[in-house]
């Protein structure tokens, strides 16, 4: 049983891994350092559990005690229970789930482990933004995708936003980080990946023309500028959503990076 | 050429189109009254006058007069050029892209005239947040769908969080607002169209498994609850995003109302 613990002061040492939550970052440093991440949320924390992360220990208001009674009780960490203000002046923010809880991270696989035995992947080349790539993960996790590898400046999968909005994707979604984003699509050639960079390029081949290979990597580029020009030319093929030419006419002509992730994702699983 | 008139009082009468853009409540009051909206960004501004929607005044940093000068030149409206701060002061937030128009709202069609002469509509529910709102008419804009029918509680897609998100699209996209929810999908049913309702239901058809008839219509509820139980039961069809089995064993069970509506919009345009 976890020992439940009233705290009654934001700057008690005690709740320093829940300090200035959106402090982007600080968390960054904070986070590495102790190797820790932070979820939010009933549903969030039970599956980072139940995908094996350690607890470090949990903070929250006193009435989120009795619904995770049961998760508690398997629990040998300390409960900091506090009061909303408490709660508020430690990590900055109106906690509005109620309930955090400080995990473990665990130590991610190789690129080449994780495409041991993919067949369908992600490859996120510099998605920067936490929301973007929550919301990546859910779909991709979701619609099928087996795995997915992240370019090394790709935003975290388990800053807390992302954790959040992916609803705890990212604990469903294998995923490596690639080491060196020059030669970093060689371990998917390697392991004979066809490699389709997503481009809204008028010119690319619609991603439903293109004929399914045995194993399928999908390239994401940035939100901004979209995939590099490197990565682009070493792909296999460019493709594209197929767009409505009336609306080309009229100005809109691409769609953001979730809903065209999520399209994408759809098609390379079907 | 637009009169350029340096405002240096966030109190000043003639800023009141745009005082306090984040408050939801005071801007649907301010809006409907004046039967205004607020467009933000160069790309945006420059959509919204496209569209035909008559300029009120523009509100800008002085940075902005130069790269709008060619829309300027052909305006006869007030441009009121101010500081940041001013800016900030009047708007409650920092104006990021530094330029604001407030544009007079059209008359909308009615559903039937909307509905005469669309193959592939989408019928939005309760979508009450303005970044789903916005996020769904890009998607359906860029990949052809012809039009939206918002339920009476449906959000504005004027809002400017909604026109900002759709980067524009919500001039691009015809729609109109049903009056009664209760009988709102009549009119659809009285054009021919068919009607798929779209949910998480392990149950209802792959929607890529439905036959394409000649007019459909895509039903989209809310974001937390979906449908009504009314207009699930209405439909003709009830349709799903075919989800990956291990996924749904992992939890990951659902996908966000954008990521959904962008695949739902991809597959009934195919």
């Amino acid at each position: 049983m976890a020992r439940l613990v009233p705290v009654t002061d934001a700057a008690d040492p005690r709740l320093t891994d829940y300090v200035r939550l959106r402090d982007v970052n600080l968390r960054k440093s904070l986070e590495a350092e102790h190797g820790l991440f932070v979820a939010e949320g009933e549903k969030v924390i039970r599956r980072a559990i139940g995908a094996g992360h350690p607890v470090r220990s949990l903070l929250m208001a006193r009435r989120w005690a009795e619904p995770l009674a049961d998760v508690l009780d398997g629990l040998d960490a300390p409960v900091y229970l506090a009061d909303d203000d408490v709660l508020e002046a430690t990590t900055g923010f109106q906690v509005h789930r109620g309930a955090l809880a400080s995990l473990e991270r665990l130590p991610l696989p190789s690129v080449d482990t994780l495409l041991t035995t993919a067949r369908r992947v992600i490859v996120c080349e510099d998605i920067v933004d936490h929301t973007n790539i929550g919301a990546i993960f859910r779909c991709a996790a979701a619609l099928g995708v087996d795995a997915a590898v992240l370019a090394p400046r790709c935003a975290d999968p388990l800053y807390r936003r992302a954790v959040k909005v992916s609803m705890g994707a990212v604990f469903a979604l294998p995923y490596a980080r690639m080491a060196d984003w020059r030669n970093g699509l060689g371990a998917l050639r390697e392991r004979g990946f066809e490699l389709l960079a997503l481009t809204p390029a008028a010119d690319a081949t619609p991603i439903d023309e293109v004929k399914a290979a045995e194993r399928r990597a999908l390239l994401l580029g940035s939100e901004g500028d979209g995939l590099s020009s490197r990565w682009l030319h070493e792909a296999d093929h460019r493709v594209r959503i197929p767009m409505d030419g009336a609306a080309l006419a009229r100005g809109v002509d691409s769609l953001n990076v979730v809903a065209a992730a999520a399209i994408a994702c759809y098609a390379l699983t079907r």
